[in-house]
């Protein structure tokens, strides 16, 4: 019941990732944990560059409420991954977006994750419609599901 | 349809973990992916205590194929976390954990995650039936599901 | 010409910090990057107990301008570590901190650091001198030097 | 008597690294550990690249007995930055390397370190001496000092 791999096809827009020395575990390959800061990572760059989501000032700041990660195949230091972005869901005020994990030259994912924003006010913390930038942003990014 | 949070009685064993600095994001609260931090800390120290894992020279090792947390209220630095863990599905080679996070006062989870562990051999990292020593430890933490 | 390792008495507040799984990198000890995580979290801890430090919204807050560590004998995970605390000198808007990591118990350090921090206003991130109350915290964990 | 900056032409090998959002610390920067981490890339992707170090089963590995590093400018994510290399002192079993972060379009470094390897054998950790690719691959980012 595991979900199969994702190819690159499934994604819309990616970045590079360089592996960093700390991402390895001491069993020598990236630790499952790190592929959230990947996540986070790419989330956040796309918003900051497509939307202008200002993390430090901005009225709008998106909380994470779920992330799920599966993971195929290892990942080390020293490689460089490409991570792959999609919105599979778009809320009024929340959005569930899809990444994948890959090896430079592979089109197969190593891994794939979900990654579930709600977007709030930065002061009262509490949920509000996604901004005109945001919805832009993230219907750019659309994919197959939902 | 998402998941209620748990209570402290849904886990069977728990340990301590300290906030860090760096656990805190720009946002101020402890960043979605330390919490898969807490759960491999909690899982291996759960696993190196009770089952004698040897992460540096045993035979057996466990590897990662799935992760997901539900985030239901925020954490921050300096803060002292309960990590509760049990043992939802055990299998020939696999195992899958469920682990809350609850602040030190509350009785209802912060946080709640899955941690599904594949058991290898360290060489071949090919799955291996659970050994004895660990089968005994994963089933005294067996929770409620499955 | 390498500092000699510190004992407990050289040192003036002490916190526990355990190690977590990705404290350890692939080598199986605790990465050289991660003792400044342990820094970090007990200088902040300290001024935050002690000084009332408001991270989030305090009108001075403490930036970073120098860091080193010499490290005399490896750590890893699963260990709980002690890490002692003093203010080495004490400026009009500067502190020099010195660190000690101390296995559980062990009187010897495992490794030890300098700390600088200088405070400055939050936005204009201009230094200003020490508030009483950070000068008053400071002062009573005073060490040997300078 | 802090150190002055150095320029891009104090240093003999670079890289690129990327910054990612957990290197943002709650005071919106790059926290002060998160170099370390730069450093520990860049030293070991050179060593990996030009003198083939395996960092998984090579005989010799390189232990950390002292890092250093002085902050002159903050950087942030989302921010891509260059890791200047070179060997400061080239001893039998040890290297002290002087490393260099500058953002994107400076000439100047926003921050320096230093970072001493001491060469051992991977599992009696006794110091032994620099094999002859790796003697050869620090003598050619040999930089100004001793």
């Amino acid at each position: 019941m595991k979900a199969a791999p994702h190819r690159r096809s499934d994604y819309r827009w990616f970045m590079e990732v360089p592996t960093r020395w700390a991402d390895n575990d001491v069993y020598g390959h990236v630790n499952n944990a790190a592929y959230y800061g990947f996540f986070d990572t790419a989330v956040n760059r796309y918003l900051i560059d497509k939307a202008r989501l200002d993390i430090h000032h901005g009225a709008q700041i998106g909380l994470v409420v779920h992330t799920s990660c599966d993971y195929f195949a290892p990942l080390a230091f020293p490689q460089v991954l490409d991570i792959g972005l999609r919105a599979d869901r778009v809320g009024k005020s929340s959005v569930s977006y899809g990444l994948g994990v890959f090896a430079k030259a592979a089109d197969t994912a190593s891994a794939q994750g979900g990654f579930v924003h709600v977007y709030v006010d930065r002061k009262a913390r509490k949920p509000m419609p996604l901004s005109d930038a945001l919805r832009r942003a993230v219907l750019a990014i659309k994919g197959g599901k939902g």
